[in-house]
């Protein structure tokens, strides 16, 4: 088999863990496997490079803050490839550049455009394990370039996708993905395996397993990817297409999160194009508006407008929305900041009615009211009070039977 | 102008110190320069990275080795040129790759070969400052190579050169080139210029103000180097060609070297080659011997072979030796450790004869035994008791008359 295994921060933290990772490997390819290694920065790293740059810069030019995060990368792919050789086996480290990783220009978030093999299948043929600095590409004009926060999760997916390997494995410090946080449910059940789509809700939910675009691409090229811990030999969680078994599955996971705020706009003129100016302008300054709802009032002449964002955004975001109301002769805004996302996911959904309702009257039942509302084919979102967090995702979890084994 | 401004580890240790990089560089672009800058490492960086190799590894990969280290340059660069921008001057920072420096495959001490100045000079037309990762260049093949210890004076010579500079200044935490180490004599007096030749003694006898191939490169292609502080605004040191007013001085400066000793092979059967089986030896051990005395015994049987070398290699190669001898039939092998070399070096020796013989007089008068002499045209060496190296610098400064203006 060709394996491509990625190893995040906390797995590479040191010397004694970054020697536990070329062990890990050497025994994976003794196994008869060639190993392509991805590794991220050893944690705490990247935060100090930033650190530096903000000490000497008010704002860093984004080209210089790749050149200087996309080093944390290299350190740890160096160093893995000599503990690796120190075990006996052939190994190379690999910039992104020499993997071939081309982005587009946009820096500290660039989209990989392609990945040029023929060195690295050639150092492959030659018996040679790789270790790829993950999270960073070049462009056409040599500049370096990143992938944005948890980039390594895509350099690794876009990397086995490229080699066509025949599996990509993510190892980070939790065993797999969970049908929901084991902190707040002591007997929430490690997911075997679960569709792309899926772990797509999961992930743009804040499950942070895995980075969203690296799952959307193992979705699009059909990469199988398996979540697994560096700490033990626990089977981990296989991201896979999805087949018959999931879909007799209605519910594979709850999943929440805690940085919810809303912003409601009363008394806003019907007008047409009013809340494509509220959010246009929001949108401009970067901020990523999840929910909307836009009632009109009862005689026809107003509007409420509220939305739903991230909390660290709200404040940024309530001034804005202020001008605007301003100009647009609004009555009211309020910012509520005690809110969180309560979600269900499971592909089931699109087969099974009654789901929504089954999760509206679980929480009616234990007196949660819901707030708002949003759904797709494979999840049903409600946001709600902060403090009942914990309670909804327990009484969620129970209701639908995610501790029992399949 | 075009400078080429060298800043070592010292001067950019931290964020501050960057800041303050920032301000000269700035505002010597201000006074309407261009300027190139080249960086080092922060100092401390690169033992921490050599700490982690040694951590994972017991004898690194030296193509790993040298991925590893050239981050310490690429942080400073980018650190560097972010906070020029703060300082309202647009900057680019380049690696040793897009600066075009390329070199052998030797790694950890690559010779540079080319520098592809296209993109450097591109950037320079359009007022750019460019910050440049020094020590650190790419093979044709597109590995990372370094240059070796101290190679970032190295690369800002080279640059100097391929760039046409006018001048390249190395920024250093000492105020310029001084007739010998102020530490000793407090009134050792700063050289207002030093030719190439006696710079390029200077360095090779151990004071560290300059890289002892940065000076070769400088002076095989006429780079004129200033060696200055960037903790203050003094002149400094011009490294130049030798000129008239150069030759009318007789002696520059007096150098040391604390780490010598002497190895003696006693009763070695004088047949040929005999001195060259002991030193291949040693040279292949990667050990550099410095002075070489071969005397004939009386009744011309037997040979003495003495020869002095760095005392951190002299275990080493008094193992080695120590078999070689045994090959031989030597009767007695001796080891001294406690010796130190006495320089004295100036381009007027040239044209003045009895310099030795005032080096020899003056050491002589102060009771100061001489264990072995080496010359060359523009330097007189001495191997002579630790204990007397601060006395025989003292008086040599003052018998050469060092202290007094020119």
């Amino acid at each position: 088999m060709l394996i491509v295994q990625k190893y995040g921060g906390t797995s590479v933290a040191n010397a004694e863990r970054i020697k536990a990772v070329a062990e890990r490997v050497v025994k994976s390819a003794r196994e008869g496997n060639r190993v392509v290694v991805v590794v991220s920065a050893m944690s705490g790293e990247t935060d100090k490079l930033i650190g530096l740059a903000h000490q000497v810069s008010l704002n860093p030019n984004e080209r210089e803050m790749d050149l200087l995060l996309s080093s944390g990368e290299r350190i740890t792919s160096a160093l893995t490839a000599m503990a690796i050789e120190e075990l006996g086996h052939k190994a190379m480290a690999f910039t992104g550049r020499q993997m071939g990783i081309i982005t587009d220009k946009v820096h500290m978030r660039a989209k990989i455009e392609k990945i040029a093999t023929e060195r690295a299948k050639k150092a492959l043929s030659e018996n040679y394990i790789l270790v790829i600095a993950g999270f960073q590409g070049i462009t056409e004009d040599e500049d370096v370039t990143t992938l944005g926060r948890g980039g390594s999760d895509l350099s690794a997916v876009a990397i086995a996708s490229a080699l066509k390997a025949d599996i990509c494995e993510i190892y980070t410090d939790v065993d797999g993905v969970y049908t929901t946080d084991p902190n707040i449910v002591p007997d929430a059940r490690k997911l075997e395996k679960i569709s792309f789509e899926e772990m797509l809700e999961f992930a743009s939910l804040g499950a942070k397993v895995l980075q969203t675009r690296s799952v959307e691409f193992a979705m699009n090229y059909e990469v199988p990817v398996v979540v697994r811990s560096s700490f033990n030999d626990n089977r981990g969680t296989l991201v896979t297409k999805e087949d018959e078994d999931m879909e007799k599955v209605v519910v594979s996971g709850v999943a929440y999160d805690k940085n919810q705020a809303k912003i409601t706009v009363t008394g806003v003129p019907d007008k047409p194009g009013i809340a494509a100016t509220i959010f246009k302008k929001i949108a401009d300054a970067g901020i990523v508006v999840d929910m909307i709802v836009q009632n009109v009032s009862s005689d026809g002449k107003d509007a409420d407008i509220s939305f739903t964002l991230p909390r660290t955004d709200s404040k940024r975001a309530l001034k804005l929305t202020g001008e605007i109301a301003k100009e647009l002769g609004a009555r009211v805004m309020t910012l509520r900041e005690d809110l969180s996302k309560i979600s269900i996911v499971g592909v089931g959904m699109r087969t099974h009615s009654g789901v929504a309702a089954q999760m509206f009257e679980t929480l009616a039942k234990h007196g949660i009211n819901i707030i708002m509302i949003s759904t797709s084919e494979i999840k049903v979102s409600c946001i709600i009070d902060l403090k009942y967090t914990e309670l909804a995702v327990r009484v969620l979890h129970d209701a639908f039977g995610l501790a029992e084994s399949r």
